[in-house]
């Protein structure tokens, strides 16, 4: 069995494709003003959605989008053997509190901006190899949760670094099952860390470029693919700056990504000046694929996608400890119907 | 081949088992003069373990966890597929950080100190279904990054309350592998997240109590076992005061677990009053499993375990802002030698 279901080292290739059946995205008003908006299934007017905290406005998006996926596919709660989800909160508290009201079986999962991603591999995995009927990956942020947890009191108003990434405040969900019609996925690459030595975490798409080449280059180099091979190379969220460092250092090893890559945190919202260099979060590459990119896999207007998301994995502590940002990158590719 | 792996709502059954090869624990002094002291791989003598902050020092026991087990299994880096790596730190540094020396691809969790089972748990499912050759499953704490993380500055002394328990300082890493000889996981169900309302966070075995209810009866049910079918239930760590809790919850259900059950928040340390109710974190069951469960199941002396593993789901951020604690707990059956 291992040898036709694993190739090279790195990747693993699912002979029994798990169909992507629905997929759900919540967010707040400024990303529901932007490109994606009409994509999105629920849209709150302010970012605190009703509740008396940003942490539980988060939660309660997260939930919501695995509560709409579900609904779109016709599915109740008990219909789910596994909920993989994460968040950029300490201790993961917006998934394990939206966890706690749907009663699916919880898996905590932490990648940074990659946790979407990470857990769609992990439950493409479970489905592909007969230990779950459907599973569930779903991952959220929220721009003020996540300015006061790692940067300054959301009060303060500094001013941002052009390379700063502005993260989403929203959340995707994806339901996976062994049977169904709609996009499949097709492999999972697992991401090797990487530390290039960047110290500054207000340009963690430099940071993240190096996660997102070696993992890219392995994912190719198993499948014996060049980038050309995809319809859309989806990266998420290297953001502007991280975009052009990754394509250098693609440059440098002769890939070349010219028509095919683009990057979820240059989808999210109109780039002006505010954005610096792009969204960032948990929610973005999830809300990308939510809103957007599962739904011209399903529409085939898209036959292959590589979605590779990175995630830096420092902390307040660690940057407070002068350590570099070490980063990691999974990627998952999928069919369209 | 769904029908013969899976049984019940909620326990993957694995038709061909991912055997232990190998396991390691690394631990700080306090743990090392406690009763399970000859069975570590790697005592410090101090707390900083050579580093220049406690953070570090829980990223260096973790890594050397990893690489005792590889090493004794006579494996390198190269022949795992996964590292599957979780702890209490804020964006789970202690392993990212551990994670970018080892550079095995790298899938972070969180499920607080549950995290070692779900590792454990997801590793196995990896490896049975056939998705890798071998893969790492490791969790870490330490008593001085939790206690400056969760509750006061380490330095301030305050009095603890007779219901907290005490941090592991210490990593614990099992290998699993589709060949060799060692004890075998049978089975591996994931919790659903219970709250019951507690809300005093140096309370958490009464908080994790039915989180290990809810799992061992899924389990049992799943199964169609009773608690005598096994040697030992091995729950971590629920301590004094949880294992009280659990078992009068457990009473209510016509479930009795005399003489089978055994908390790994009971065996770190001699039971001082310093100590509390117990021993807690990842790196609690992950060193009992390591330094005691694996070597008894190696030997022949236990035939069948259950280990469940529960984790308290908070931050400091949920506490501030009134919330209860939700909690999980994630079981995996092993067979002995």
């Amino acid at each position: 069995m291992l040898e036709s279901m694993r190739r090279g080292s790195s990747t693993c290739v699912f002979r029994e494709m798990p169909v992507i059946v629905s997929a759900a995205a919540v967010c707040g008003p400024k990303e529901g003003k932007g490109p994606l908006g009409p994509g999105f299934d629920l849209i709150y007017k302010d970012t605190l959605a009703g509740e008396n905290s940003w942490e539980k406005a988060e939660s309660r998006m997260a939930r919501q989008a695995v509560e709409i996926a579900l609904a779109k596919a016709s599915l109740s709660n008990n219909d789910v053997d596994f909920l993989f989800a994460g968040d950029l909160l300490n201790q993961i508290t917006a998934s394990g509190f939206m966890g706690r009201e749907l009663n699916i079986p919880f898996l905590g999962i932490y990648g940074a901006c990659s946790t979407m991603i990470e857990g769609m591999g992990l439950a493409a995995a479970l489905v592909a190899g007969g230990f779950a009927r459907r599973a569930v990956a779903a991952a959220s942020s929220h721009h003020d949760t996540a300015e006061r947890q790692y940067r300054y009191p959301t009060e303060f108003g500094y001013q941002r670094a052009p390379t700063s990434q502005w993260t989403v405040t929203g959340a995707g969900a994806a339901v996976l099952a062994n049977e169904g019609s709609g996009p499949r996925i097709e492999s999972f690459t697992a991401g090797r860390i990487q530390d290039y030595g960047i110290i500054d975490p207000n340009d963690m798409g430099s940071a993240m470029a190096p996660a997102f080449v070696d993992t890219l280059c392995r994912h190719l180099e198993d499948m014996s693919r060049g980038p050309q091979d995809y319809d859309l190379v989806l990266s998420g969220d290297l953001g502007r700056i991280g975009s052009t460092v990754a394509r250098h250092l693609l440059k440098e090893k002769g890939i070349d990504l010219t028509g095919v890559h683009e990057d979820s945190g240059l989808l999210v919202y109109e780039m002006t000046p505010e954005i610096c260099s792009g969204a960032s979060g948990c929610g973005c590459i999830a809300t990308v694929f939510a809103a957007k990119v599962w739904k011209e896999l399903s529409a085939g207007k898209l036959k292959r996608v590589l979605l590779i998301a990175t995630g830096a994995l420092h902390s307040p502590t660690t940057c407070q400890q002068n350590e570099s940002i070490p980063s990691v990158a999974h990627a998952v590719s999928v069919l369209g119907v």
